[in-house]
């Protein structure tokens, strides 16, 4: 794949939103050759992943391989593997399949489930960053509900029926208020010993409120809708343990066999690896043009990208700042090659929104803001739009819509415990090569 | 929810055609009771289980939760378990979750792969009986040509695109025609440095011909369709080792990254477990009215159910075979509680189909036999007919629409390594019960 002609070489690690959106700008281009790597062989959509793992969705419906989307770009080469280490001097990768020299680096491996330190939580409390992530959370909640039906200990039972969510950002609320709505409206009449009605769900967050990046009074409004729903929020409740039985939140303790992770990421390790600066959660530091300090020749987006505002913050890890990231290095290495000045990045605000149940959700763009059903049709619709293919958007809005009508959800099939304790979400650790192997 | 009135209790074990209909028949029935246990919390449509295999649908659009199917039977009590034995004197049910006494017992958990006394073949030759089986029969293939796209070692690359069944029946000759028709017209634009059309595929079977069901002018048509697909059809051809590295037959070797296994199958060990009367491979033989000779009240069905028709032969492991078996036990039960005579048990025979590729399937009904496009309708007709619900009806349709007229897959993404070593299509065996834990 490494010819020797004079083109440039440009190698993208990772496939999410900003990656994805870096080789769609440089792709058949003259004068380059772009090598993709990712240790999955999918670009996943994950505004809708929650979905997934609550059964409204299945995996194909919002993911894709990436070769299949990047295929009429005959310039774009995409391989399945796992990127190693970096010789920045070199500029060479350094992959489980070998080394790739590249004139142009752009990394873009994202975010992991971040436990405060305490990473033997992860196996009492799955986060929801990857396909099989998601799954596991079905499994785990539709496996809750068969053991409650087949126990007849009603201490155990309670237990079996209770759900903590940690964390009360746009995962968490999506995840608790889908918990809520499956079990006050769609499980009731496939029980016959236990009541899902009487399902116990908790989000505790350690802030003073849950959905921060918010405006107050939306946030307050999703909390009304998440209690609508039987799902009660803790505030300013910090965890401080979590075991196989449930959560201790200083003196206070739920029992609960089902805890799901929503709190803290961390950058995938790769900067520090190669040596990069990078933030207190390991995030590359990136300029304005999206490089690194004294290595032009690299850059970084996306989630793993620390990219400081003019108003002194720091973008937050969403799908529109990945994909806008994407476009503008891909931008950036074409106005190099033709001799020009690069872009500064500006991030255009799409504001942000999250949905709480059917006709529930909160949309805040500048200082619009509003909920309830329009909300809900607003996220709707913006989800349908940013969905990768045709396809995508035709199934999906076909589930929803049945869902809607018949107010069922999908297929929620256990199929064997299919997550095997993988924390990672992309591309770039060493330590994950063993689990790759057949 | 085991009561102490005089209702009658009817333990149902398995959920697939046979156990399934045999509890409709039984369903909102006065003074019956019923509780279906199965290993997995849902219904599947084996006969389109090779589609999940091969990435054409997804796992829901074939399986539904068994307790959503039963829901609107109030008398239908649903177990996620397992079976681990059965007191016949004392009429128990011994499960993983407790004893559970019966006034009828059908048994109706299947079959599950068989390597003929080489059970160290099925970690490099997966069966294709479950869901999970499915999935990881979709990840070592689509990773197959991932490895390929990767390895600069031409040999390693032949052998990584080449693809060994083992079995000639309807089942391999399906997966064999999917596998060419996605590697001669699917994936050839997605791939750099490999040609998909390259791919090597052999249907290895031990008897004279494949389809050995059918009538030869079928089979031969059968064998003509597959090679145009570019599948070689080697009979007459004994497995006689499978490694990690391909299969030996005789002298003759294949070297093969990927081996799938469509031969062999065996009954779930359950009828000799408890002691009853078994055929060669494990089949629990019944007598006219499906039950077991000398205890009435147990009754047998489907796969697992041994049964000799009037002229001699013995009825096959079909889709319609256990449908029809399932709702005869099911009038059985009824006819013993109005104090009536059983009826004897007549298979209506439905034919048999199987289908190639694209336009491409043949049909036998008694005398009745054709193939190309008409045969393949046919079979498209008569499977989204018997599909399970309407959801399943559309979905599948489109995804079926969709991909004939794009001549492109669904979603062929590999999900970490999912199958875990899972032999065992069903509910019966107690050595299951350690994976079962979470």
């Amino acid at each position: 794949m490494v010819t020797l002609d004079m083109k440039k070489q440009v190698v993208i690690v990772g496939g999410g939103f900003a990656g994805l959106n870096a080789a769609r700008i440089l792709g058949n281009k003259e004068d380059i050759e772009i090598t993709l790597i990712d240790r999955k062989n999918y670009h996943l959509f994950q505004p809708l992943l929650y979905q997934v793992a609550m059964a409204a969705l299945g995996e194909g419906d919002i993911a894709a391989p990436l070769r299949n989307m990047l295929s009429n770009y005959r310039n774009i080469t995409v391989f399945k593997g796992i990127v190693e280490n970096v010789d920045i001097e070199k500029k060479i990768v350094m992959s489980d399949f070998g080394d790739i020299p590249y004139d142009y680096l752009i990394l873009a491996c994202g975010v992991q489930h971040h436990y405060f330190g305490n990473n033997q939580w992860e196996e009492f409390a799955p986060g929801l960053k990857t396909l099989a992530q998601a799954k596991e959370i079905r499994r785990r909640v539709m496996e809750a509900y068969e053991r409650a039906e087949r126990t007849k200990d009603r201490v155990e039972r309670k237990k079996l029926l209770t759900f903590v969510i940690v964390g009360g950002g746009p995962t968490g609320v999506e995840l608790a208020g889908s918990i809520g709505e499956m079990s006050r409206y769609t499980l009731s009449k496939f029980y016959r010993n236990i009541d899902p009605k009487l399902t116990r769900i908790f989000i505790v967050e350690a802030a003073p409120r849950i959905l921060g990046s918010f405006a107050p009074e939306l946030a307050s409004k999703a909390t009304r809708s998440l209690e609508k729903l039987g799902v009660q929020v803790w505030t300013s409740s910090m965890v401080s343990n979590v075991d196989a039985n449930g959560v201790q939140i200083g003196k206070e303790r739920i029992e609960a066999a089902t805890v799901l992770w929503a709190a803290g990421v961390t950058a995938i390790e790769i900067g520090k690896t190669i040596g990069l600066e990078t933030d207190r959660i390991g995030r590359i530091i990136v300029g304005e043009d999206l490089s690194i300090t004294g290595h032009p020749e690299i850059f970084a987006g996306g989630d793993l990208a620390h990219f400081m505002q003019e108003n002194g913050t720091t973008l937050p890890g969403l799908a529109p700042v990945a994909l806008q990231q994407g476009r503008t290095i891909g931008k950036n290495i074409l106005l190099d090659l033709k001799g020009k000045t690069r872009k500064l990045f500006r991030y255009r605000d799409k504001g942000q929104m999250a949905t709480i149940g059917k006709n529930k959700a909160i949309v805040e763009f500048g200082s619009l803001k509003f909920d309830g059903i329009l909300a809900w049709f607003t996220w709707l619709l913006v989800h349908i739009y940013f969905l990768t293919s045709f396809r995508h958007r035709v199934f999906v809005l076909m589930q929803w819509g049945w869902s809607y009508f018949t107010f069922s959800y999908g297929a929620r099939l256990i199929v064997n415990k299919e997550w095997r304790f993988y924390p990672d979400p992309d591309t770039c650790e060493s330590h994950r090569k063993k689990e790759d192997q057949e």
